[in-house]
């Protein structure tokens, strides 16, 4: 069999902004790759299907010189992140032909200190590339699907955003820290921003579960009437309406889902419960922009005796990843959880699904598909 | 006996930054009281000996028309504050003549909700006065001083800014919240912020019991020596030196104190180890200004697991104030303990008092004596 193309999506250049696709990364097509010999050294050649794009790998398009929670990526070699493949060829044990893999990607953290993620290996991809061969076997994971679930749900709803956080108290109540506090949240009101995304939108359902009246912002009218339908009790266009106005008006806020940060983060402040807990989950306003946020209500978390608490969802995977594949994907089969997926069809196109979610266009998780089955 | 001058301190005009004695707080000798016949109506008289200059009441004077976590100032009436008095008559059981009586003004803050503290009533004092008739009795405790210790120290080491932190457990974790997380904080770096000051100081010397390296910052030389006399292993000066250039040296902080706020507490955002926990104890930068802070490091509480959490001292009373009183006192006459008081005599001087602790003029906890036993 004649050798065939292997394109790759490339970082070339670091964004001073938002990410521009052709300049700070490119799709390279001069790769070929032999798939019935290419040499393995005990590795595994694994056919790229669908890749996951976060907006945490905007992090990662940084100087690697700035410390960060992940690697940076190097400059002309291929981007990387969450995906899912399928085993063409192995010569590890417990992978063969035919196998669906799963990469948390978990060695591209550093899960103890931030201080020596500039030294950490890079070994570990998957790649944003059509093939790939693995040799790190650390975090490669043989999954079996749930029949009649997408193999990219994996990448979201049943994926690395949401695992960590399956149950409604991790949801609402970071391990062990606020399990005491939160008590009964019934009849409390709830803040999810992003919410029409991968995490939010299950934030969103398992607030409900909980009882909460949740509040909920998105960035387009598409995708307000999807919160609705998740049983959102109130959902508005951060772009088109003051945040604070409404906060005014349906809270104050007993706990804030927050992947907005800055101005956004400021108003839920302003708008808070005494003893509002505030879940640290993500800054989008914070990954493009070095100017910092003007902050007025800090004073507020002393006063109104705020809790925010910042988690990495990978410092939870150990303690709930069993149960989670046990309970979620089931549920997303029969609909017991919603999500949806905004598909990216092409790995030429990565560029732009990467830019897409800065700029918070997709609606629902963003998936790559790079080839079918 | 002819009645005697009653000297109040008047709150006149809300500052719109610091507070200016002689406008926005007057010194008035109109009023007087005739200590032998003034009408108890079953309330107590009692002489005003000393008065407590908290920075948090420089919050009082705002529009009572914004909500906060204590009731306003009301224009062309007494401030008031913390206070240690001697009863001179007495209508009620449990208060006799002779009595030393301390007001922790429980009253005057809301527990339970920010909502309702437009409305509190303002019945409960001590206020700045030189005389004044209680009736509420809610907070007025009768309390035995130890033998040794200024009256005055009830107000500071003894008194408000500290009696709810009173274990070092209490210091460094917030009532159960982080008592799981703290665990053994030996080795660890705490940064304490006001560290001069009534709270500051002794959350000094209780990190340095509890084995840790303790950073400190205070504005002037004759207090870094103070602190440096607590066992501060690092004493800077805030307005000569920059705080991430220490905090760069000296750190990654593992707790923060703080009671700056502001790019002080940017600075810490900054620096902050994996999973840092910060005391939100007070932000005085931002008690007189409107402006906000621009704030370039919050993306920290999430890639480094940050924990912030803001207190009020009066939540924790219930819990902790008999065995505070228990302990604190008799180590602070024997020294185990180490205060600083700062002394204001007479109350014509009051308004100078209040903004000197605004500016960080003071030099350990800031009292003004009213009169003499």
């Amino acid at each position: 069999m004649a050798p065939v193309r292997n394109g790759k999506l490339i970082f070339n250049e670091i964004p001073s902004g938002y990410p521009e696709p052709g300049k700070t990364t490119i799709y390279d097509t001069q790769s070929v790759i032999d798939l019935e010999t290419v040499q393995l050294d005990g590795g595994v050649l694994i056919k790229v299907l669908c890749l996951s794009a976060d907006p945490f790998l905007r992090d990662k398009m940084r100087d690697p010189g700035i410390e960060s929670f992940t690697p940076a990526y190097i400059i002309g070699e291929p981007t990387y992140g969450y995906g899912i493949g399928k085993v063409i060829r192995s010569e590890k044990e417990g992978f063969k032909a035919g196998d669906i893999v799963h990469t948390p990607v978990l060695g591209t953290f550093n899960l103890s200190s931030i201080h020596t993620t500039k030294h950490v290996d890079h070994s570990q991809k998957p790649e944003h590339v059509e093939y790939t061969v693995q040799k790190d076997f650390t975090d490669l994971e043989v999954i079996v699907p749930e029949p009649g679930l997408p193999l990219s749900v994996y990448l979201g709803a049943a994926g690395m955003p949401v695992e960590s956080n399956s149950r409604p108290h991790r949801i609402l109540c970071l391990e062990g820290v606020f399990q005491s506090q939160i008590g009964e949240s019934t009849g409390e009101t709830a803040f999810v921003t992003v919410a029409a995304g991968a995490v939010g939108s299950f934030v969103v359902q398992l607030a409900k579960l909980e009882g909460m009246k949740v509040i909920t912002s998105a960035g387009s009218e598409d995708k307000l009437a999807f919160l609705k339908s998740l049983g959102a009790d109130v959902a508005f266009n951060y772009k088109t309406t003051d945040t604070s106005e409404i906060l005014v008006k349906e809270g104050p806020i007993d706990v804030y889902w927050d992947n907005a940060g800055g101005a956004i983060l400021d108003a839920a402040l302003g708008n808070a419960a005494v003893n509002a807990r505030f879940i640290e989950c993500g800054m989008i306003s914070g990954y493009n922009s070095k100017e910092g946020a003007l902050m007025k209500n800090l004073w507020n978390i002393v006063t109104r005796r705020i809790s925010l608490n910042g988690f990495i969802a990978e410092d939870l995977n150990p303690k709930w990843k069993k149960e989670f594949f046990e309970v979620v994907p089931k549920k997303l089969v029969n609909g017991e959880l919603k999500y949806r997926e905004d598909i990216t069809e092409g790995l030429e196109h990565a560029g732009e699904a990467l830019l897409e979610v800065q700029l918070g266009r997709n609606t629902g998780k963003k998936i790559i598909i790079v080839a079918k089955e």
